[in-house]
């Protein structure tokens, strides 16, 4: 059966994706409090044995399980594509904001609302359901794996010592990432690849409790020596002052550049949702594209001292503490700059400053140049009839790295979400028609990656 | 009746000190919540009356009454001494660290246990109770005003207004304001003026809501505004580089420097308190005491932005703000400063950021050469037995400019509290034997002041 004849029939059998979505969704699986995960891994692990693919939990210690799954293509030597998703989905609060119950999975004006919906179960749902879609019309035109966790919410904390202990398994010719879709204007967007990050938490503790605020004239204050320190971090021109930070910060190629150009950025449509006037320094066109999609940042996420509530209260605080996250671009790597921050701080005095690091993850980015660049992007034009944007990265982070770093497998974002989709927020949705044509396109994806083969 | 015979009989009160004192702090007066004000006013008037004190409420629109007092002495042409007191109380919270009820006011080992009974209760009944001494055996040495307020511990918002429109009334030859007493190693201390004040919040704002830190490569961060405003206020060497700071600060006269080398300073007990290795600077010493006494500041009473809880977020926040003690010295114009502050930062580059100016005092100082001065030191040389401590001016803030700088009172610290009595916290306490030796501490000045009359 042809590619189109498997698109015509995911089409017909889109009651049955709908059907298979809303028995995900209304499955809760809330990693941040650990509800249902379990349930939810052993649904999705039942619904990839009801389509073909030979399933299985694998558990890490302290982990909920993973899903794994494998499907043969038909053909001997076939090569092999890895889907990485997660099931688990963000907390749903705050409730009284949703329009309709966030596990209730409603149907309305041809979306569906749910927590999880587009981020992640959408995806889940649409590569099973196009799994069985080959498989009943005469096999797959590439092996294809699954990797399933239930963790991503909240940092994937065990996604290093999965891909360490089953790296044999894992192994792939390309991986196809869990999210991707339609940017804010309908046009198909291929990603590739994610900004590292090393997220930390800087502590100052002076006296063993907080004193009146006229002792500001004898004892330290621990909210300014974390003011004086942070200004040591970041200048006011954006410029993070940590010697050696941009040291190995890898270029743009020549292509990147010009895939960044051809990018659209919808500048004034972001503006207006911030309800900001202009971009950091001003920036605009290939200067907020180049910080937005390879700039190294330092981004304050939060601090706190003392008292901070209505009115004035004379307090000399004993302790502060400010949460700061910087991205990072290939090829960064987070355990040499905390170590280049850390050195930094004492030399500059602040070695009484206690860094704590929270997170650490590598920026992830696929060449241009990868076979599955291309076939991800010819099935967009196939699909959609326009060409696909090719996003370099997203400004945002994730553990695609273990992908492209350890493993050395080619990822891409190709999916069938869309902008809009509220990820992260209540009326979390999916419209239904790019649920189904965005399966199409992750088929034909796997048809020209499988036609390629050597 | 002469002076010691007059001691002998407030000893010989005490119960009844200790009974009216009782009844007072049995009426809850918190000004932060407005319980209990109109009575707790009442009330005093009442006892005054009852003493021979002719009382009366005074008015002004948005404050809980002040309670006015007069009494005369029973010669012509006598000197007026004005006491200063505040009926209200902090609140009683936490209730679970109190070791009876707040409001019982219950006599354990010779001190009595409750919320606003050193601060500043005591003084009243002891202010009242001995005028009735006083009038019980002969008439006072001088005559007596009191001006009772019911906001101290609120910032006394209302007190510039009843000074302006009261100036008259209150006029005085010398003021003894509400605290003072023993210090921690029970040697009677005089306190001749407070720092002055201006406290501020400062408010940085970007985007309508927060957003993914990702963000941060595009989108102004506003704790990071926050943090380099703040460090362009006050350099690590402690030094506030608003130009023009320390333009009006008044130098120490020879008599106070001396006043300062003679005052104790507890330097191992202070840091053992506050577990804390060293001052600020490693100052000790006449520096230490420079600072304390002397010294404008900067303090960051605390801040908040974005997420500060357990764990990371990655949000990039929309606002920030700041909470900015500034303590004053003499003639330092806290109007001026915070003009200054403003075209500071507006000059840095952070016109952005809005100051919220939320509290306004001058500082005070007393000469040392004034009588009241003279009169309060040899009183407690007569009754303690031991010369007094002169402190030249408290490290804390209050509204004694209004007296000193407004009404051209001289204005000193005497009474009968001590150190350790846990004022604005838990088991707030009042040692009895301090509160009778206090009050002929009292006694014994207003007896000077009279005789030294021209």
């Amino acid at each position: 059966m042809s590619v189109g004849e498997v698109c015509k029939e995911i089409e017909s059998r889109s009651p049955r994706f709908v059907e298979s979505l809303r028995k995900l969704v209304k499955q809760p699986s809330v990693s941040a409090k650990g509800t249902g995960l379990a349930e939810c891994a052993d649904l999705v692990k039942e619904m990839m044995a009801e389509a073909g693919i030979e399933a299985e939990l694998i558990g890490v210690e302290g982990a909920p399980p993973f899903v794994y799954g494998e499907a043969l293509a038909g053909k001997p030597g076939a090569r092999t594509i890895i889907f990485y998703n997660h099931y688990d989905v963000q907390p749903p609060e705050p409730l009284e904001l949703w329009s309709s119950d966030p596990f209730a999975a409603e149907v309305r004006g041809g979306k569906m609302f749910g927590r999880g919906v587009s981020d992640n179960k959408a995806d889940i749902v649409s590569r099973i359901n196009l799994v069985k879609v080959f498989l009943d019309s005469g096999g797959l035109p590439c092996n294809v794996k699954f990797v399933i966790e239930g963790e991503e919410e909240i940092g994937s904390p065990h996604m290093p010592a999965l891909v360490e202990r089953h790296a044999e398994r894992l192994k792939a010719d390309a991986c196809i990432w869990e999210s991707g879709g339609l940017d804010e204007k309908d046009r198909p967007e291929i990603t590739l690849g994610m900004k590292g990050i090393l997220y930390v938490e800087l502590l100052s503790r002076v006296a063993n409790r907080d004193a009146h605020s006229s002792l500001g004239a004898a004892v330290a204050n621990p909210a300014w020596r974390l003011v004086w320190a942070l200004s040591k971090i970041k200048g006011e021109d954006e410029r993070i002052l940590v010697p050696g930070w941009y040291e190995d910060v890898r270029p743009f190629t020549e292509k990147e550049l010009e895939a960044l150009e051809k990018m659209p950025m919808e500048e004034e449509l972001i503006k207006a949702d911030l309800g900001v006037e202009e971009f950091l320094l001003g920036a605009s066109g290939m200067e907020l594209k180049r910080a937005l999609v390879g700039g190294p940042t330092a981004t304050i996420c939060g601090f706190q001292s003392g008292y901070a509530g209505p009115g004035s209260k004379t307090v000399l605080p004993s302790t502060a503490s400010a949460k700061l996250d910087f991205r990072l671009v290939p090829d960064q790597k987070p355990g040499k700059l905390l170590k280049a921050l850390e050195s930094h701080l004492a030399h500059q005095g602040f070695g009484d400053i206690k860094i704590v690091p929270l997170s650490q993850e590598e920026a992830s980015r696929t060449s241009l140049d990868e076979e599955i660049v291309h076939c991800a992007s010819e099935a967009a034009s196939r699909t959609y009839g326009r060409d696909a944007v090719i996003k370099v990265s997203s400004a945002g982070s994730g553990p695609m790295y273990l992908f492209t770093n350890r493993l050395k497998i080619p990822s891409v974002c190709v999916g069938c979400t869309h902008a809009f989709e509220n990820a992260h927020a209540p009326d979390e949705n999916l419209r239904l028609d790019v649920f189904i044509k965005g399966t199409e396109w992750v088929a034909r994806t796997l048809d020209l990656f499988g036609k390629r083969d050597p």
